[in-house]
């Protein structure tokens, strides 16, 4: 497995590659949702190619940054073990300069729900998202379920922009007791760990209200904020799939999102309905 | 010579093409200027893709947008006559979706000098041009000199977003009196043609005084002001080739840029030392 941390390195490799570049963009700390993606990449492509990188614009002053979880080592194992082609691991400094365009993400998409809570969060991830695909020029590209949000706002960017690169949506993977892997899952202890079990049991809920035919968006809410008791719930949306809110949810066209606090970390969820 | 409207059609054309690709993007109204740049296109490339497209998110309310000079069929003329292998002229509902990201250039080069006098005028060049590339994917791209803070501002939309294109800057074309050549120049009635004779002019006179040895910024906008003097001067401005102000003029290095209106037409012309 090569490991790139120069832009005209990774450059040069992905020139010499023929056939088809599967490519999955993270910010390290690498669990199984990661994993699963990874492992999708390889099974569809000739090559995959993961990166690693703290994106510093998307955090908003006085979020976790600083303390987002690094975990090089672990990685990088995690990587060669799954066999992957090659890692992407930049420096900051490399990957923005003093003066440089910014991408202002959709206003009517992205500053409701996640957006709202994180003005200018997606104006960050779309700007590394292209950069990193105009550097890798993949040919498909893995996002989880999870960031339901981003993924929406990534496929509005490749469409509007005409980049070239199919978007592969993947699954939401869970603990058994269906806590939704995230990088900061590891901020909680064992309390809170407990608590936040809440957020996926919500979920759970509305699912089983929905199979005895409950699809009114303020009856859901409403069994979703029951169930999320305790919690600091930071917003229930229900949109369909263009993030348009909608009264009454419909299948296959509707997702449930939800973000909250448990401690001081900050969890999101969500159901594709 | 093929003409595509359709963005899919010029995409699967792309596809077919084996060979370097040279790009001249231009708003049509083409003239000898633009001829220069498909000239060099096609003398540097396999082939050349022209297109044509006036876009409407450059332009700021009150400007001409609707009265933009449009001649398609002498343009497809002057395309087809000078061997261009295909012409892109896509329309606006395609280029453009109601929910999609902005780019925003960056403000500390994007809001002084023209874009000072056209305040996000370079947010839309930087949003077409950036659509082009990727539809397009061309290997060079040809722009005038004669717009340098946008080719400025495109050379660095192209390094920082890691763009695979190379830019190849080309030389101010005029008329035989001196006029830098523009589709705005029909817009000047025959009074107004003499007067604006004295934007080049002004240019010259620099050109004369740093021939004896004047390179003070100030020295030579007061030679320039004088030249201009019955013109309505928009700005003067003395910069380095990244656009910094600059006190005095270095040899290969600076630009001398100049905006005036000639009765309704706005006209720009530059020298660079």
């Amino acid at each position: 497995m090569k490991i790139f941390r120069s832009i005209s390195e990774i450059q040069e490799y992905r020139k010499s590659l023929k056939g088809s570049i599967g490519f999955v963009p993270t910010m390290g700390a690498l669990h199984n949702g990661h994993l699963s993606l990874i492992r999708k990449s390889i099974d569809n492509n000739d090559f995959t190619i993961v990166s690693i990188f703290i994106n510093p614009t998307q955090f908003l002053p006085g979020e976790d940054l600083d303390k987002y979880p690094k975990r090089e080592a672990a990685d990088i194992k995690i990587c060669e073990l799954a066999k992957v082609d090659a890692i992407f691991m930049p420096i900051k400094e490399d990957m923005y300069s003093a003066i440089e365009p910014k991408i202002l993400a959709p206003s009517q998409k992205a500053y409701i729900l996640e957006g709202f809570k994180r003005p200018g969060h997606f104006d960050g991830v779309l700007q590394i998202v292209l950069k990193l695909f105009n550097i890798i020029n993949p040919t498909r590209a893995y996002f989880g379920k999870k960031d339901a949000q981003q993924l929406y706002l990534i496929k509005d960017m490749v469409q509007s922009l005409f980049l070239h690169v199919e978007l592969i949506p993947c699954e939401i993977v869970r603990e058994n007791d269906g806590l939704a892997l995230s990088s900061r899952n590891i901020y909680l202890n064992k309390e809170e760990r407990t608590k936040a079990l809440n957020i996926s049991k919500a979920l759970k809920m509305a699912s089983k209200a929905m199979m005895k035919g409950e699809f009114q968006s303020i009856a859901i809410k409403n069994i979703i904020r029951k169930t999320m008791q305790g919690l600091y719930i930071e917003y229930i949306g229900i949109v369909d799939r263009d993030f348009n809110k909608i009264d009454k949810i419909e299948l296959n066209n509707s997702i449930i999102l939800l973000a909250a606090k448990v401690g001081n970390t900050r969890l999101i969820d969500n159901l594709w309905i």
